[in-house]
């Protein structure tokens, strides 16, 4: 299989699993720019934001918000987040299977994060995966209280 | 008002609009990283994922997506986008009224994007404009022919 994404999403190829839905899957980015960079990407392949469809695009960013809001709550300890699609290889984007980037940020890391940037590396991305699920399943049982 | 978002949305404070339909509004960013930088901004105020609502996230995202299209499209001729949410001030969120970038980005623009990060400046804001309004037009335009 050409595509790493369709790989991955058929399991034939390894990914630490944070999310997934009939739809999509959100995984740790192997070459992460801070601890918890994590790839939402649909399970079915579409190159960029010219072919994906507007009810994808808008369930990556409802997805990537739960992410968001799991790593501020979670052992990550995010203040805050950078969410991101590169739309074409012109922007940046590497994969060409769309997927849209969740990047804990923290206050003051601007020195940490742009040598995150050079150095891509997680050294427990394990405990990475388990915090943020970990924060994901709270949000999820929070939201089931709030429901009427 | 001290939401510069708020007084655009209200007409207190000027703007060049791309977009607009009752829930939302879409302006040149003021310091632009790239010609055509865009910001979609809902017109009720929250300040970042943590108190926006999933549906307005969503919507944030497929008006971004038609405006990416459109910036490819126009004679702003882009190769590409970077359709980016910074949530927080640890993320660089400079307005905390929530919003989405659009960065219009161009094959081989390393140089001239890494410039404009730094000069932030659009030598023509209105032609820049009308050229993506009238890119935009032309979606809809073909929008309408497409529907059954
Ligand atoms: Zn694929
Ligand atoms: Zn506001």
């Amino acid at each position: 299989m050409s595509c790493v994404f369709c790989a991955i999403v058929a399991g034939e190829a390894p990914a630490i699993r944070i999310y997934e839905d009939d739809g999509y899957v959100a995984i740790l980015d192997i070459r992460p720019f801070t601890r918890g960079h994590t790839l939402v990407i649909p399970k079915r392949h579409t190159v960029d934001l010219t072919d994906t469809p507007p009810e994808t695009c808008a369930d990556l960013v409802r997805i990537g918000q739960r992410i968001a809001k799991a790593a501020r709550r979670s052992g990550l300890h995010a203040d805050g987040n950078n969410v991101v699609i590169n739309d074409g290889k012109a922007a940046f984007q590497s994969v060409l299977h769309i997927h849209l980037h969740v990047v804990p940020r923290q206050s003051g890391d601007k020195l940490a994060f742009a040598k995150g940037m050079l150095v891509r590396r997680d050294p427990d991305r394990e405990e990475t995966g388990r915090l943020l699920r970990e924060a994901l399943a709270e949000i999820d049982a929070d939201a089931q209280e709030d429901a009427p």
